[in-house]
């Protein structure tokens, strides 16, 4: 570790973003202060609203790292439109702190698409970068998957995902300590040129990159295959994760169906929630703890808007990782030495 | 029903499609014959293979119906090549019976491209249709969402997706008695404006149309929300299909580790197989039998690789039904009623 990392790493949380803020925020903030070292955590938002939260659950927390916003960006608004209307919005805020190295991190569980845009209009890109991208982590029989993008960008060109793979390897080595992570393209086929028109010219870059590219991958791999990254555009890779996250509903009510007709299931049913609920608990987002954004000039994480305490600890604790890994230089470096390898 | 559909009906199947060809062909070709009525089945395929699972298994099936091919297309072949190399290939003069109306469908559980190729090129496209599609029939927890296109075509421009839409729906309302389906467009969100360029394209189309069409749906729609007909790019498309179908297996794989870590849930587990098996029996393709590559001037019905007889049943089954209900001329008149009505 360099003297750079052992600097204090401070992170500013959006106390206003999520379905049941400010309460899960500053719960799960007070969990996290109590599980990090070396960290200066700042809660944005309503400073009112925060103090009315750590009074009812008799908790303390230094006035002095509140950083008070009179404005909330709320879930279903324009996030264009509402980063321009409401500058004084706890978005908006976190990412200027993070902007001005106030903060290194900022993390929120807020307007998704608000978060996106300030963390890329405010804070900025890192040079070089064409589009920053979301991942997600998916289970798989051999681990873990992270696919990028899930919905930064859509109408992504070959060179966005080609980014994706670089910024997507360097996470799960220094972030998931996966050496040498395997690289996939999604694809329609294992065979090179099985792709739309964008995936095909994007193979072409990452067999020629220093990528450990394992060539393309189809929709089944995703959960069967050993492959740590897979790229693909935002469009198809945010309708993957939305569709497996509402598998689970599936399940519940398949299950439901066979319990109505038949007694002797719907006992074996019941017998076997706890244990159905300790195996599917990999698929449940909370153990994740919000998805990174990558590409952007400081660090930037995203949560579920139904984000629980615990989900926003997870939150926190990932984003002092990122810290404590530079994980932002690491990708500054690789993506300039990339740009430089192929401008000479 | 009109005099045209009570002529019996022909329909032609592949012998030689699948990996368990010729026999499992041929066991679920018999086991159809004795469910239909009115219908001529044709087994095309090596004649002395097929007689051989017909003496093995002590069956009787009329030789005359037998049209013998010396060819087979390999699953792993490339469709275009194999299509000119090996005209004497099952899939080849399957297809050319169509085109020549000596049967009315053709049936394969082969290499999914040379079947899709050899419908498109020999028998031929509907006028007016630009590119056929191949729908896939997910489980709802309202029933059964059919996605179209799920692989055959990628790259597909807004114009198809309406085409994708307008043969789905009269499948939808002919084969699985859905009146007015309801109709919706995958995408990143559930406003307008959510998609990539083609989605946002088709979805003016769509608005335009005089399909029941209830704006864009998500991927967790597939199986939460009630809608009837998705329409997709088919590289989106497959990719979902396959990730689909893969869900089993991790499951499968997440159950397998919590019964290792402990003695009572691996009992419990061991108890429940059954009825997990019955719950799940909704995400077996078996039960669909083949999905329908619509747009095609004759009807064309493609098979996993794997099916089993039953799967091979439901196909022949399921061609029977198309061919009684008129699709392919009620397909003809829909995309000449909307052409007519674009072009006036």
């Amino acid at each position: 570790m360099t003297s750079e990392s052992k600097k204090k790493c401070t992170i500013a949380i959006d106390a206003m973003g999520g379905d049941f803020a400010p309460d899960n925020v500053v719960l799960g903030t007070i969990d996290a202060l109590s599980k990090l070292t070396n960290a200066n955590l700042i809660l944005v938002g309503n400073k009112n609203s925060i103090l009315s939260v750590l009074k009812k659950n008799n908790l303390s927390f230094d006035e002095n790292n509140i950083v008070h916003t009179s404005e909330v960006i709320e879930m279903g608004e324009s996030p264009t439109t509402a980063l321009k209307s409401k500058p004084d919005s706890s978005i908006v805020v976190g990412a200027r702190l993070v902007k001005k190295k106030i903060a290194d991190a900022f993390v929120s569980a807020g307007n998704t698409g608000a978060m996106m845009a300030a963390s890329t209009l405010i804070t900025g890109r890192i040079d070089g970068v064409g589009r920053p991208t979301i991942g997600a982590q998916l289970p798989n029989i051999f681990g873990i998957c992270s696919l990028y993008d899930v919905g930064a960008g859509k109408d992504a060109k070959a060179i966005h995902l080609l980014e994706y793979a670089i910024m997507g390897s360097i996470y799960a080595k220094e972030i998931d300590g996966i050496q040498n992570p395997k690289v996939g393209l999604l694809s329609m086929g294992e065979e090179e040129g099985k792709g739309n028109e964008v995936a095909n010219e994007a193979y072409d870059l990452l067999k020629k990159s220093n990528l450990n590219f394992i060539g393309n991958v189809e929709g089944r791999d995703l959960l069967t295959k050993e492959v740590d990254v897979v790229v693909c555009d935002g469009f198809v890779g945010n309708i993957i994760l939305k569709f497996g996250e509402s598998v689970p509903k599936l399940l519940k009510h398949l299950l439901q169906q066979t319990a109505k007709k038949n007694i002797f299931d719907a006992i074996k049913i019941m017998l076997i929630k706890g244990t159905l609920r300790k195996a599917l608990k990999s698929l449940d987002y909370q153990e994740y703890g919000g998805v990174p954004l990558l590409g952007i000039d400081g660090i930037s994480i995203i949560g579920h808007g139904s984000s629980t305490p615990k989900a926003i600890t997870n939150m926190i604790l990932k984003a002092k990782k990122m810290y404590d890994n530079q994980l932002v230089d690491k990708i500054k470096n690789s993506i300039s030495d990339f740009k430089k390898r192929n401008v000479s």
